[in-house]
């Protein structure tokens, strides 16, 4: 098969249940089964610097584990920042998503074949996917499970709460315990990205403002979220620096098969602590997304936090907080998966 | 007096108390006694627009009410958001804030000369000061009379809580009104703006750290903010479209006499409301540098809004809430007010 139609093939595939993590590069080029029906482009979307730094790019995957596609390397009108590209608009996104005219699948199709600005995972630092939002968004207590293990009854609306884009750290970056805590706990979450500028969205018109998703850790200082400390407000607790890893992709959505079907998973030291899934989300997505957007205009970058799984430290008997030494590995199949270390 | 050396003179005095917003331009030249022994220039920094739009610019009065010399139109090398010009850091602060050098206050001169690049307050569109911050984060809780008039302790360390960098209007901006709240309230407060990258201070690297003060509002629905709606958090009765007019100036910090001394007003449609002073803030703006310092790294452009006094509006009897058609006039002494009209 000519190397551009399976890379064709591919673009059109529903990814989420395909690319496990144990898919290595070049696998991705067999992976051409399974097709979704939106005709859109499947991609993941990575920001990333050379090994030793460099200048910062905005790349694609067309796979989990495959090589990454310097999209902003190749075409200068494609801004070397996922905000930056998802500020572009329509312009840029029909650029980078669309088949039907010069786009950026043509491009990238071009490249690979001539063999241009295609770089092994390997030979890569991966940045968190998109950084500066105007605002990072965190829904709380919004699996059953999460809320069985506090005690606590389900709420009966998303409880809304925000971290710092500051405190967004790479997917393998290290998490630096603060030294005012001692009780740092992890919560694995699937995250929404906005791509678009809206408001008061009926939920028939949420998917078009979702430009995709990717995995965040919500770490959090109990000691500092749980007690009294900050007048029972959560910021201090969620907003320390490091506190958010993000990434590895920001995955289109059109390649997730369903979303309110994904494993999210965490282990500690390779210990299996959170195995949840998204099915068991009390607010679903687009629900979280409807409801925010009644109270504040959504611009593109955006990050909503979905909440938690059963299975964070705090609940545990005894209860157990990250060390320092500890790797935190955070995976959400389809998604990917982080490696933070913890120091 | 040669009109070189008043304006040197000016440069060097402390404004806090001065300028009243009874002086209008021109009357600048006047003052030139009370100087402070800092030797650092006095400034006020603003982002305008012309008055039907077109480019935004960064700008400077060296008093209240007086004309804006458009630095960001004198030199390219400053940048034309005052994000970006802090964010410069130390070489761009040098070039804006010390006369031992070809600097900025060396080129005003020279524009103001020159008749070039000086202009009218009245021609210009204030925009907020600085926008597009990394934080924008607020204490509760921190005029004991506010305290009083709520029937709660004072806390015994701040109460730091959250809104989004999108919610900042200008000073002359209208507070639109969400229709899912109909208990929307006024909260007049000194805001600190960060100059500088720090972390973990001790109360003595405070000051090193903070660039001005400027004025917010932090408009608050109550119905959200009070009740359970949102489990308890504050953001979303803080964090919505419109919530935090800002402006109408940044003051350097040299400029302010006594930051624990100024007085804080609000008035509804003319009616005095909220008549505080910062003397009765429970944590300092020092202290609540230094306190959030120890949690998260600041950032260039990061704004601190400080607390409220007493005379907001849902603890009056019977309680008063913002309606359409209503003027908010914000004051702090030496730094300004804004007019914001309610829609």
């Amino acid at each position: 098969m000519p190397y551009r139609y399976k890379l064709r093939l591919i673009s059109r595939a529903c990814l989420a249940f395909r690319n496990s993590r144990t898919e290595k590069s070049n696998t991705h080029f067999a992976a051409s089964r399974n097709f979704s029906t939106s005709g859109t482009v499947n991609m993941r979307f990575v920001q990333f610097t050379g090994k030793d730094g460099g200048p910062k790019h905005l790349g694609v995957q067309l796979v989990q584990g495959g090589d990454i596609i310097a999209v902003s390397a190749i075409d200068s009108r494609i801004p070397n920042t996922m905000k930056k590209f998802l500020e572009g608009g329509d312009d840029l996104l029909k650029k980078a998503k669309r088949e039907d005219d010069v786009n950026l699948l043509t491009l990238v199709e071009r490249i690979v074949a001539e063999g241009r600005s295609v770089i092994p995972e390997t030979d890569v630092t991966f940045l968190a996917p998109v950084t500066k939002m105007d605002k990072l968004a965190c829904v709380g207590l919004n699996y059953s499970g999460h809320c069985k293990e506090q005690g606590v009854s389900p709420p009966e609306s998303p409880v809304i709460f925000s971290k710092f884009p500051s405190n967004v750290i790479g997917p393998r970056d290290n998490i630096m315990l603060p030294s005012i805590s001692d009780k740092v706990d992890w919560e694995a979450e699937l995250a929404i990205v906005i791509g678009k500028k809206c408001k008061a969205l009926d939920k028939n018109e949420v998917e078009d403002c979702i430009f995709g998703y990717t995995i965040a850790q919500d770490i959090t200082a109990r000691d500092w979220q749980k007690s009294k400390r900050n007048g029972g407000q959560f910021l201090l607790g969620k907003a320390m620096d490091t506190f958010c890893p993000l990434g590895p992709a920001i995955v289109t959505k059109e390649a997730i098969c369903d979303i309110n079907n994904l494993p999210v998973r965490t282990w500690v030291n390779g210990n299996l602590k959170q195995d949840g899934n998204t099915s068991e989300l009390i607010f679903k997505p687009y629900d979280i997304v409807a409801y925010i957007s009644q109270f504040m205009t959504l611009l593109p970058g955006d990050v909503i936090l979905t909440g938690t799984p059963a299975g964070v430290g705090f609940t545990r008997k005894p209860p157990e907080y990250l060390q320092r030494g500890d790797v935190l590995e955070t995976e959400i199949e389809g998604l990917g998966r982080m490696r933070n270390k913890v120091l």
